[in-house]
């Protein structure tokens, strides 16, 4: 088991792809007038590929114009104090091709957000981490 | 209501700091060597402040060394397609102070990470804003 400098165990690559992929709610790490924000979106893995609606016209969708963005998924047990979190980086770009927007609006995602949604994000991942807390040494945080 | 150029409602700050308060996983966006990166982690709020754990020496507790931050809560039903997230912008800083350092370990803020965790650090928002979506206008996304 790797760990990292935060005492975390270091997830395989397939691993992180395999989360993203069983996983719809992600959150997205841009910047908007130099100022960090990050934001919730339903989305979809299609050919290891993160795709997400964006209304056209916001702040949002502009600061996800050939940005280099954060992606995140996680799932954190609050009872149990386990969890994983899988970290994307990459650059988003608005998706114009039409068999991929074809694509992107077969896989099942939906909108939540109201209003109109009709502009398809891309994250092309280069960089891909995923982290777990699994107490399977019998120490629970709770015991410390 | 107030509607932002998403579509979303608007919250207001006291309901902000009210689903803060509520909430104990948030995510932190912050900056790892120009690259774009989200952590979730377990908090308290104290006073409208952001307090979670970290451990000394890492690439995250370094990233977090007076620098602004995001800082992002939400709840988002698969289902229904309703939620709501709440985004913090703020200089983050490690709490030095032991009588803010005894207050914060006396909340309930317990670090469900491995390994030490001895660093506080405080987020002090400059900038708190919330949307909702509720569909209590009778139109479901899945309506359209």
């Amino acid at each position: 088991m790797i760990v990292d400098d935060e005492g975390f165990a270091l997830l395989e690559e397939d691993e992180c792809f395999d989360l993203l992929g069983q996983s719809s709610i992600g959150r997205v790490g841009v910047t908007i007038g130099a100022i960090p924000a990050i934001f919730p979106v339903n989305f979809s893995l299609i050919d290891r590929n993160i795709f997400f609606f964006t209304a056209p016209g916001t702040k949002f969708s502009a600061a996800l114009r050939n940005a280099v963005v954060a992606f995140e998924v996680d799932h954190v047990d609050p009872i149990y104090h386990e969890g994983w979190s899988v970290l994307v980086a990459g650059k988003s770009h608005e998706v114009a091709d039409e068999a991929l927007l074809r694509r992107v609006k077969r896989s099942p995602l939906e909108p939540w957000a109201p209003g109109e949604r009709s502009h398809v994000v891309c994250i092309d991942p280069d960089f891909v981490s995923g982290r777990s807390i699994l107490h399977t040494s019998g120490v629970r945080a709770s015991d410390r």
